[in-house]
């Protein structure tokens, strides 16, 4: 059966996108569940492997897991009313149970902010019991019309942090340490690198007083949110009314902070660093790091590249790798094929040829070259090269995401540039939400954020031309 | 604040068991939300320590996660007359979604048979693709009257494996590997011993061929059913159309199998080894194994003990152990009580005398004695003190459900075993599910299990008194 062909970026790029999710098997949409998708073994392993990173990540920052139910009184979400103006066209409603009409209608968890609320107004009474660390993984529900595999479905998996906190600064110092946690994590993990910075008004979450997010560059030019970190301030501890004596014996409300990341991810590593060929996977969360393939004729050259290739293979599992031999009847050129497609970071050739001369051919799959090397020390040629691989993949999104980030300003470069090629545009703003409001409806771009630490310089904003303090990044997003 | 007492075992047992969840800070009834609960972080830090283990040893028995949607088309669970029969009852059902009444109602999943198979279908094409090996972690809904925190919730954690074979004896033989994976992990890391056994055509899951499972005996004599594998048969290949061709080149339905352990067995740990005392909790499992709590009056003391308690800590946590330096101000009294409530594995107390004699106190949590030992051997005899309390803990769990598994050979003495202490009966049974029925009407006990290679042996049926060729496991159960 002929394979069906990947399109490619430059002629199709969500046409492409979709092919290297189905060539790597990572996921499909579910279809008789409306907006929803199945995540496959191969894309589940990628989530796996997010998730223990970041989970370690929050654990050595002091917090805990916790599970809260996936059902949420729909009276909560009315506590607080920006949140609910948010949410109420994306919820999914459950009406009955156990064969009866529910007196109280539930809603399937779009996020967690409310239900939490509530219990930490159980939990909470001293500012002995602050700061209140936890985090959620979870799935959670949000009827969206429009979806897309991994970046937008109306049920993803995601981790919710929630977090209590005696004053405003102490709550504002968490927002920020997970935000950096996040922006590490992208980096020197997803090798995916990142904008840190603040949302405008208008892009904030519903209910919080300032959101945070970093932000990164597709290949298209289109920007992904990869993970956002909010300031809720008092807005729920008052609407849930979580209150602590603070040391002078006073009742105050608790300042609160939430923070995520989803499955979301998983299509951001896909379109940063995949190609026209397929998957390609940053070693730290590939499903597969090296196939091992023999090369034979001869049941005398199959039992000595199998006895070679299966040590190898041993050998590398022994450090952790995940290996697979691929001894399957089919020719070799078809694995080669195969494990392209699906991202598998190394391939390592062993034929009779390469027995006699005590080496094996070696592909790794970002680079265009094969090369040959001693068996003798093969091991540690070929995790050395992982780890190089993981920093090369970085730097090459990096270069790309450096080059497609422009100084613009004047409104025709502006159109051209995202009528175009796309990319980060750093330009003046006034700070008026209608004026970021226009132009998103005349061209679709978005204020994706303020960078952190953004440098005052006086300008002119890019839309009206009224004085500006600083440059914000613009960019079509996902 | 006074504390609230522990009901005793002997006084009230299902009221000891919330008081243990409560002193301990597993989880909380969600109130709220009909029949859930929230895993609050000590609960949910034992949970994660269950999925590391069952999921390290579903790996090494070859198979992987993924992800199914939540939502499942109502039309699907209809597709298996049985298992649509079995969970109806049990049903909460989406009807709204995005503001809008939906065409199709949506069941949140009760088990993912259903939307299992119906990928199966697509993704099976020959015997190539056989066997199909999956394990799904995730939160399932069923609406229960009667609910009992981790025992038996509206909501729950659990992980699904399921799996599809080209025979039927390929099928079966991955049942019972399964049931021994979890036999394993009850026995080795639970310390929990249980009896492996087949259930009654009665007890079954419903869609199955036939149930297997694993039981455990609670302190009350009560049973608990702590993980089931279910031979599915062709029942839900032919409902799905799960169909393969096989290396003859015939059209085939596949054979599959379904096992299921959940947050369950945090109920069952606390009912096989927790005391009057509170929580105690095998050290493979532990959310704390080791509480350091230095003793001081004077500053120059505190110095001391803080030196030396923080450097023990350090040593233990890098053997990869969890540990509390615990120096609050309370009085160190009341930190024994507390960390002897939540069950921290075993606590080390730290003293200006213990520093003159270079030793220290130490207390585990499943013996009576405190000892002391020396300081400068510490890391060792603590590491090795946990691993004998896990041997020990199963040791007497193992004891205690020996001593109550009884050979009954007469309905009064069956009656006056059930009706008093309890505990597992080991009877003979016709064979006949009314007579299974009726002996549970008159005595709440169900037959728990027909025990794997069970001897046989001629007798006469406890209840009827027909012809019998086994004994059977009867007893109370959850």
């Amino acid at each position: 059966m002929a394979e069906q062909p990947i399109t490619t970026r430059a002629k199709d790029f969500p046409e492409w996108y979709q092919d290297v999710i189905r060539v790597a098997d990572l996921a499909e949409p579910a279809i008789v569940v409306k907006g929803a998708m199945v995540i496959k073994p191969n894309g589940y392993a990628i989530w796996e492997k997010i998730q223990r990173e970041l989970d370690n990540r929050f654990k050595a920052t002091g917090h805990r897991n916790a599970y809260f139910p996936l059902f949420i009184p729909e009276s909560f979400l009315k506590k607080e009313a920006e949140h609910v103006e948010g949410f109420s066209p994306e919820l999914a409603v459950v009406t009955i149970g156990g064969g009866k009409e529910l007196e109280e209608r539930y809603v399937v968890r779009p996020t967690s902010e409310t239900i939490i609320g509530h219990f930490f107004a159980k939990w909470i009474k001293t500012h002995r019991d602050l700061p209140m660390l936890i985090n959620q993984w979870a799935n959670v529900v949000r009827w969206e019309l429009r979806t897309r595999l991994f970046l937008r479905t109306s049920e993803f998996l995601w981790q919710e942090g929630h977090t209590a906190h005696a004053t405003h600064e102490e709550g504002l110092q968490e927002v920020l340490r997970m935000l950096d946690v996040y922006a590490d994590f992208a980096e020197n993990v997803m090798a995916m690198p990142v904008i840190r910075g603040e949302k405008t008004m208008n892009e904030k979450f519903a209910g919080a007083v300032k959101s945070y997010c970093i932000e990164g560059l597709m290949q298209n030019g289109w920007a992904l949110q990869a993970g956002t970190s909010h300031d809720l301030g008092q807005n729920f501890g008052k609407a849930f009314d979580v209150k602590f004596q603070n040391a002078a014996g006073q009742s105050e409300f608790v300042w609160q902070t939430s923070w995520g990341v989803s499955t979301r991810l998983i299509g951001g590593v896909i379109m940063t660093h995949a190609d026209d060929a397929g998957m390609v996977c940053p070693p730290k969360l590939a499903p597969y790091h090296v196939v091992i393939i023999p090369i034979f004729k001869t049941p005398e050259e199959k039992a000595a590249t199998t006895e070679v290739g299966r040590k190898l293979a041993d050998d590398l599992r022994a450090k952790g790798l995940t290996v697979v031999f691929d001894d399957r009847d089919n020719r070799p050129g078809s694995k080669y094929f195969e494990w392209e497609r699906k991202g598998a970071c190394a391939r390592v050739e062993i034929g009779p040829k390469d027995l006699e001369k005590k080496s094996y051919a070696f592909k790794r799959r970002d680079l265009e070259k094969k090369e040959f090397a001693p068996l003798d020390n093969a091991v540690a040629h070929i995790t050395g090269q992982l780890d190089q691989m993981q920093k090369d993949m970085f730097n090459k999104a990096k270069k790309y995401r450096d080059e497609n980030t422009k100084r613009i300003d004047s409104w025709d470069d502006f159109k051209a540039l995202h009528e175009g090629a796309g990319g980060f545009s750093s330009c003046h703003w006034c700070g008026d939400g209608k004026c970021e409001a226009q132009v998103k409806e005349e061209t679709k771009v978005t204020i994706r954020c303020i960078p952190l630490q953004n440098a005052k310089e006086d300008g002119k904003c890019i839309k009206c031309g009224r004085p500006s303090t600083q440059r914000v990044l613009f960019a079509r997003a996902y």
